[in-house]
């Protein structure tokens, strides 16, 4: 395990292509640690231990990881270089084993050894290589489209308010809330971003802030009770939000706290976007009702992080990972294919329809 | 300085009536300490170091703690014990110089030596002990009568939330947000309350979940971004929020976070209260708007409680401490006069009246 500090996207191949390298997020905000990895132990380490977080990016950094991994393989026949990627591919998937983006990619990089056209261990193993480079490739895309129509809605010298981490450091590069963010930046546009901390894990003050900031960008941390506050100042043109799955209503689950920033958006005015590649669209879920709501421990809430006590012992705590934002607070939800407005159920059945006709 | 856990009470008189009693609201919640101040530099301390905090319980700490000091003077002649008095008055009043009712306590107990039939010292001692007495007990009335009122909304089974700590410990006792709550527990109802743990300062984790916990009163911490989540699963039947200061209009300045919790509270349908003593009311200030809020410094974002660093070295951060509810979001506001609904100008104006004549 080699650590540099070298580049800051979240997922790639090493320089030399032998290693997968991924940004330490358990260091940040810190310190900004490259890890090359390059042995299946510490890649299924870096995912288990969430070193590299987000459902995109945990989807590449397996993909490079089991190219990587083949690469060196030493199997002269094909069918022992595919019971090897095999072996290592039941291995990875028990890394986080509630990560679908894990199982997917894992699986789209199986289908490469599916392919009659590769004869030999050379041919896969190139073919691995493209394989994985792709699915970055394809991400990179997506986040890039979504913010390039995010960016259509943002005008110089707007504030944008974001919540939790649907960032660069989730995916490959961009992210999806704040790919409109970076582009709106790298235009050389005026931009203000206030960032909610989101509790209780603080990916917003560890995560968001952190990557903002380093890039570059005009960035203010706020606590998740003071969104209302800053809206009210007239602080907030905008908000974009991240979601883990878009019901066919339009009702979006994502972090908890959301639902709160859209009714201060609502109240205030202010539009409230929702960025959600369409892997997220479960277009076989209703509405956010039908969502089941993780609920995590209560050490998060009352101890984590902390040099004291915060919380009295014994105490009960309710600690749920997600909420649902009603789609009726809902200005537009943001795909790599455009800008669905309301009604949702139309616009998202319209494009189910035409990426089932595509495939 | 005597560390004893004895009693309950925020701020009291110790038992033997020489000293001015205090939890160490500090230590809370890890440790429950009753701290015994009988020298001016400890309760100075006491009040600069926020070991007692609230404006009711300081400016009662205050109250009894120069009743307590002049208990022990040596001197023989009214103008040497009156002299010593208002040296006394003029140094507790720099231990905390934003707190009016640090200066307002002080004031009442500086009109006893005004009095004309107090010829001697001893009974300008006397006096200075039952006027604190007075103002201890005139606290813990109107608290309770708060109180009264509020259980007048609560039925067997309800559940309540609240945010920050307008509770016992901000008062001497029952506290006015958490008054319904004590009463209706010492009646014997069945009631589960939502704590909401108020960032930056964890009021709410560090306190009101302490304070109900250990009154035994059912009592579940969560996060601020929660509490939509928390009314939209139907658990909570009413808000009860304190406030620090109410405009003509009825528009309620608050602990941060406050608003949001109103915006929740409507959106399902949850009858939201303010509980302000008239105290709090300002007559003279006629809507939120003109409430300027007061912002404290960042590292209480950043740093303060924390192991490691929460977020990136250098970046903005904006911390507001309170912030304004709309009159429209509020269902009642409780006074120890009776409730108020709106129009809260009308209802306001009429409450005044009703105060001046009496005086």
């Amino acid at each position: 395990m080699n650590e540099t500090i070298k580049h800051y996207d979240t997922v790639d191949f090493s320089g030399d292509g032998n290693a997968l390298a991924i940004i330490d997020q358990t260091k940040l905000p810190g310190e900004l640690i490259i890890l090359e990895l390059d042995t299946a132990e510490s890649i299924w380490e870096a995912i288990h231990n969430l070193r590299v977080r987000g459902a995109p990016a945990i989807g590449v950094a397996a993909a490079i990881g089991i190219a990587v991994l083949m690469k060196k393989s030493e199997a002269k026949e094909v069918s022992e270089f595919d019971r090897e990627f095999n072996e290592y591919k039941d291995y990875l998937e028990t890394s986080r084993p509630t990560a679908v983006n894990l199982f997917w990619a894992l699986e789209e990089m199986k289908k490469v050894l599916d392919r009659q056209d590769l004869a030999g261990v050379p041919e896969r193993k190139t073919a691995l290589i493209r394989r994985a480079k792709e699915l970055r490739e394809e991400d990179i895309d997506v986040c890039k489209r979504i913010g390039e129509y995010g960016l259509t809605l943002l005008k110089e010298g707007d504030g944008i308010l974001t919540h939790c981490n649907a960032g660069s450091l989730a995916t490959v590069k961009y992210g999806t809330a704040t790919s409109p963010m970076y582009l709106a930046h790298e235009k050389g546009m005026k931009i203000h971003v206030f960032a909610d901390e989101t509790r209780p894990l603080l990916q917003g003050a560890r995560l968001t802030a952190f990557e903002l900031h380093n890039a570059g960008i005009d960035t203010t941390l706020i606590c998740d009770n003071m969104s209302q506050t800053v809206m009210r100042n007239g602080w907030v043109n905008i908000v974009f939000v991240g979601c883990d799955r878009v019901a066919l209503n339009g009702d979006a689950c994502n972090k908890i706290g959301t639902s709160m920033v859209a009714l201060a958006a609502k109240r205030n005015g202010v539009p409230f976007y929702v960025c959600a590649p369409t892997s997220t669209i479960d277009f076989e879920t209703k509405t956010g009702e039908e969502i089941e709501i993780e609920e995590r421990k209560p050490e998060e809430v009352t101890e984590m992080w902390y040099r004291e006590p915060m919380a009295p012992n014994g105490v009960k705590v309710y600690n749920p990972a997600f909420d649902v934002t009603d789609h009726d607070l809902i200005t537009g939800i943001i795909t790599e294919y455009g800008i669905l407005r309301p009604p949702y159920q139309e616009a998202l059945e319209k494009l189910r329809d035409q990426i089932r006709s595509r495939e």
